[in-house]
């Protein structure tokens, strides 16, 4: 890895390979679960690149998303992430200590995506778990929640 | 890789991973060289994820991106895709035989990000060259050629 540049440091505890389990809910849909292999990496520029990808328990590819995470200034975390149903998601965040939260701030969809309005994404490393919780606002059921893993680094 | 889905068939020729060189030119900023490494990877789902990743010529890092590319029908492709500098982009594209357009619908992006409005993107495979060509509109500059690189595949 290259230097870590000085406006990574306050979310450089999250770089790093990170793998575990979550599980998922949604009004409009069933309960089930997941693993999840989620990495967050520095290529010496002052932003952090993350890509997720879940399974099925049984190995069956299920989700994957990528985008990048950009320091701003003492606290303040813009991201952007793209997802292949066709959804790109911008948030502002803010992040005190080892806790990161994001925020929605646009989600933009092509044509044929689904219909998601809102997007919070809670990350937080406690104990050396980093626990990831999304919630989401999406055909017209109002923000709640829908993703939470708790993830091991590699 | 995992069995190829039949949807992805139509830009099955952009899978893999690419090297080469590139220019860039912009009304505002000096000309400049780099290298690319581009990979386009279908996980068995129907669509391609897409990562690119320039150099200098003498190796510093300079440009990563990140996306997904989505057959919807007849010669269409929705893509979307995310960028450090905080911007994201929707895009609408059109794929006839080893050629790709896609043309931004949308640019979205964090409060500090760069005033980027518009990207015209051509992908062409041509006697086992893939042709790069980015056009950007920004800073209030209209839409021109940006970025133009020719890779091979590894």
């Amino acid at each position: 890895m290259a230097t870590l540049p000085a406006a990574v440091e306050p979310i450089a505890w999250l770089l790093g390979t990170w793998r575990g389990e979550g599980r998922g809910e949604y009004p409009t849909i069933g309960d089930f679960a997941y693993v999840e292999e989620t990495t967050f990496t520095c290529t010496g520029k002052p932003f952090v690149a993350y890509s997720q990808r879940t399974r099925t328990p049984d190995g069956e590819p299920l989700h994957v998303e990528s985008g990048y995470l950009r320091p701003v200034g003492v606290g303040l975390v813009e991201a952007v992430v793209a997802e292949p149903i066709g959804v790109v998601e911008v948030y502002e965040g803010r992040v005190v200590g080892t806790r990161l939260e994001l925020v929605s701030t646009l989600v933009a969809r092509t044509p044929t995506a689904k219909d998601i309005t809102g997007v919070r994404r809670l990350l937080r490393l406690d104990d050396g778990i980093l626990h990831v919780r999304l919630e989401m606002e999406a055909v017209g059921v109002p923000m709640q929640p829908h993703l939470e893993a708790g993830l091991r680094r590699d």
